[in-house]
């Protein structure tokens, strides 16, 4: 049982399936593709235990040569020094311009083993298989990869399409509360900035989507991936629409950095910096005073964080403005005038951007 | 006084100017294009101290922020560790999305500086500004960017198409002799594997281009240009026809990585490989021995060498083997079957591989 959503990218399109029992499918699905022999899955620590027999076995079975390469769990893998490490064993095994990746894990095993995809060879074919909530509905649609340097995350990377995407929900059992909530905060975007009516469903549905309910999820998971679709269709290489997807992201990348890699959560960045822009929204966006509640209730509803303590503000703001998103200095906003609709590219009044982050700071 | 030669690529297309005086109109043409103000030269020790302030006036002069980066002259620069050096340097010159690299110098510079620019943060623009008759006439069309690893050439890297070309002639006159026929195995092979007449006429001005009349190096410098994009732009990423551009390139690397990186110049190893292919083409591809006569003796005629002592065959054999462009095993050569006309894909049978070898390795 799952659902097919087409990522429509003319002669770079590809499925995201989404439903469960996909893991044992990954062979039959990687035969179809017609890719070539040689394989390496690439999976952590966490991840590889729980799930990697079931992939190498389905692969082996369908003729494949698959490898598996485990790094350890955690931000600090997508670097450098594990990036070269992924190159010298697909090199070990012989992988050449017909193998393939695939990635086995969460955002960070996606991101990692994507942009190893994107360079080896100057670029060989690669399947993601996203075990956590936040790269099922996030990291694995759209072709985003990439590596962080000490100066900051992602400054170093591709777009690089996978060839699939397989979303097993069952492996979300085995997510932790802490990673699988993270994960909701991306949710809750795609119905802040396109699809009112989907916010209104998670309002509704918290508490199913709490107890990880499998109908419910589905439903979750392949909505977002839907509506993640649409934008990077129209846009993939984010030179405008898909600016949209960074709503909450300018402050969520901000405090990632000035706190220390790992210490927040991505995704309980983005929730603080979702309650920050929707406060910044009601001043400079024109959105209701009860809508901005919404966002924050329900933040609240699914246990995220809305705001954030012991953070210097001069050295937040400082690193907003070096967010590479930004372009020749001015620092812009993603702001949302209704739940539902965002605009992006609003520059914000220095004294508006302070006494908001007082707010969500106390 | 300047050729434009157009890359069709759709909304990747890109000009090639070939000519005098391109170096000072760098600034210029980069304003033309509307790229952001921000930019990073990065240039090699022997080019720099030559052209550098050139470039660098040229740029401030049409309203950029040039900084510049110089990296020691050498295959060995094309390493991750340099890599990572850029990469410091551009964000500590704070380039963002709208900023763009120029890459000043031969080959090496064009495929670091390149492959910079495709994957720092995921890919900005960058120009190309070739200095070597090898880097104009081949490296610097058609958006090959790589580094080396220590297991190989070009083993990481991306196709990010330049977004324009400037081969300023003028540069020619002070390169070292060996670099200069070095660069004349690569425009020979596009004599060999698409234009007889073109072959024609290098035989004819064989003295002129040695003399590096500026007349004649402008007319073979364009037509090359105009054939590699040619090619290119039917098959930007490899996957069919540019495989023709290998010709004597599959025993050359094989060269390269035995000797050790440095031994041989890329040219002069493409020299003995096209020797390799010439003879092999006569007994595999049909090709006339007066026709392989002739390719030799114009190797000759350039400087060229045609045959290579000292290296052990059974490594060279699993080099070639190991070559990235072969795909599930079989080694495949890019034959000759008359001069103007070649073909991808044919498979050498083993006895014939060593017995042409010990041809050429006596």
């Amino acid at each position: 049982m799952s659902k097919v959503i087409r990522v429509e990218l003319g002669a770079r399109s590809y499925d995201i399936h989404a439903g469960t029992d996909l893991l044992g499918s990954c062979g039959g699905v990687c035969r179809e593709l017609q890719l070539g022999s040689r394989c390496l899955i690439v999976s952590d620590s966490n991840v590889a235990p729980l799930y990697g027999h079931v992939v190498r076995d389905s692969l082996a079975e369908a003729g494949f040569q698959p490898a598996i390469f485990i790094v350890p769990a955690g931000e600090e893998s997508k670097d450098p020094l594990t990036l070269s490490l992924i190159y010298d064993e697909a090199l070990a095994r012989m992988l050449d311009r017909q193998s393939f990746i695939v990635a086995l894990g969460g955002g960070v095993i996606g991101d990692l083993a994507g942009y190893a995809a994107a360079s080896f060879l100057r670029g060989i074919r690669f399947v993601q298989v996203p075990t956590s909530l936040m790269a099922m509905v996030d990291s694995s649609v759209g072709g985003k990869t990439g590596i962080n340097l000490p100066q900051g995350k992602n400054l170093v990377g591709a777009f690089h399409q996978p060839s699939v995407v397989l979303a097993d929900l069952a492996t979300l059992s085995t997510l932790p509360d802490r990673e699988y909530i993270s994960g909701l905060s991306e949710v809750m975007k795609y119905g802040v900035i396109q699809d009112a009516e989907f916010f209104a469903f998670l309002e509704k549905k918290a508490g199913k989507i709490l107890a990880r309910d499998p109908e419910t999820l589905e439903r979750v998971v392949a909505r977002c991936c839907e509506l993640k679709a649409d934008v990077v269709g129209q846009d993939e290489r984010e030179s405008g629409l898909r600016a949209i997807l960074n709503f909450g992201h300018t402050l969520a990348h901000a405090i990632e950095q000035v706190a220390g890699y790992g210490k927040f959560l991505h995704g309980e960045a983005v929730a603080v910096g979702m309650a920050y822009a929707a406060i910044l929204s009601v001043s400079a966006a024109g959105l209701p005073g009860e809508a901005a509640e919404r966002i924050i209730n329900l933040l609240g509803k699914f246990g995220l964080p809305v705001s954030v303590k012991g953070l210097n503000w001069n050295a937040v703001r400082k690193a907003m403005q070096a967010d590479k998103k930004n372009t020749g200095g001015a620092v812009r906003f993603v702001l949302a005038c209704e739940i539902g609709r965002v605009e992006p590219g609003i520059e914000v009044k220095e004294d508006l951007l302070e006494e908001v982050w007082n707010v969500i700071s106390q």
